[in-house]
């Protein structure tokens, strides 16, 4: 966490719950029961931070310190399990709060693997997977390459958030200086990749066999 | 473990042999060579405390300090590689001593959690994640969508043994009241579920794509 | 790390870098965007070596705290990226390259994981998991049960280098006698394997459903 306000745990409660969503609501895609509906939107709400923290070697990762980081997606997990076709109809908004969460979880990513002694670039990096597990795990789970491999511009930006969080940090700037222009170029690229249709490229040429 | 006694090293061993056997079965019948047949073996009998050990920091595993654990899934493996076709048409009993698996693994790894310092309710997801964690990495290896999150009532009977054992030894009961009766929970409706074919629910309307 | 000559390092990277152009190569013919194909190749090169390091509780993984053995293999994802067409016509030659690599792997991740206390039979199997493990990664990644499950001999090898390394260590003899040895038998075998088309046995008999 970058620090201890009440703000900054609101945002990545919210971003873990909006990350838990996107999960859940791949799992009722694929007719997956209740259990497997909350253990989906518990992966993608909290695999990212655990992936970090075991690698890192940060274990027992926080979340399982803190009650209210498990109950979070649990919630999420029933909500969608309940509202899944509303939830479904306002995905482009679901989204978009994705993005915020991507934002805050590649900054603080960043800065708690800083926090534990790792260089700046492997600092970016788990920033970054911080900010992606989730997904990566959601899909792996759900039977499917990870969408953000093939079809959506969803890392780049959180490794430019992280990026730009371990730079102001290694000046020495102050807090909010490292944290939030982090969040916003992460979040703004991300919100102009949904709106605009944003892929990364594709090898060219045909693939050999 | 529980404690030492030969008894629980013994039921253990044997736990992990007959996860092991389910992971074999599932290996042959995707046609997998003897080593895909061995490690998806390997990997289902000791996946659950493995991921366990990673998570609450306790590496490395307890089962690569010791060789009975690594030569039962290997045993387990071999076996189900030349006996597969018998062993598949007792599968059902197989399945009853897989519950029997998932009754002891759920109370020791949420004892196993307590004893590293987590709070109670971490420490039962983490007895749930013992038992069930091996099945998701065989049906992750053997490229399907983990079983128990679709078609099985599995991991609730495992988060209700977890969570007897939590709870009695936060009262701080003998072992015995601790132990056996989380495990006769999670056995029971286990098998009860396996036998009535009980599911968990899905979730009702038409899934949004 | 067997030593710290320059030798060996070059060797190392050399090993992620033809790892990383097969993970490369998978995640083109997958038609992933130009990050699935980085992550897929960096997956594949330090995958192994992670898997190992969060096991015996080497965290952070050594890749994490020298950027040479980040570089590496985005430099391999870049170059599959844009010479993919050349590399796949090459791809026996790379799989020569992959031998080699998997030789030392093998046998460093095998004497990282006796420096970590492991026993001989752990340490002799963390050495075939940082030879295979990558492997393993690139394919759950991909969408495909893992190749060396079912139509490659690889980790047999892997398993008999790391073996080697294990016994000559445990006897005390200098480490040259240790290494190379191990890293030749490794080598040897899975570049006659390749030659010959070798694979391991399968099941016999119909499997049962």
């Amino acid at each position: 966490m970058v620090d201890d306000s009440p703000l900054l745990l609101v945002l990545e409660l919210l971003g873990i719950f909006v990350f838990a969503i996107s999960g859940g609501l791949v799992a009722v895609r694929k007719h997956l029961d209740i259990f497997g509906v909350v253990v989906l939107a518990g992966t993608t709400g909290l695999g990212g931070g655990f992936l970090r923290d075991v690698l890192i070697g940060a274990t027992p990762p926080a979340a399982l310190a803190d009650w209210r980081y498990l109950l979070v997606p649990v919630a999420a997990g029933l909500t969608t399990f309940v509202f899944h076709p509303a939830l479904g109809r306002m995905e482009r908004l679901v989204n978009i709060f994705d993005a915020a969460g991507l934002g805050l979880f590649c900054v603080t990513g960043a800065l708690k693997a800083l926090e534990h002694g790792l260089g700046p670039v492997p600092a970016a990096l788990m920033g970054m997977v911080t900010g992606i597990g989730g997904g990566i795990a959601r899909d792996l789970l759900a039977g499917r390459v990870p969408v953000i491999f093939s079809s959506e511009l969803y890392a780049t930006p959180a490794l430019a958030g992280a990026s730009w969080a371990v730079f102001a940090h290694e000046q020495g700037w102050n807090l909010w200086l490292v944290a939030w222009p982090g969040v916003l170029v992460c979040f703004g690229w991300r919100v102009l990749a949904i709106v605009r249709n944003w892929r990364a490229p594709i090898a060219s040429g045909p693939a050999s066999v």
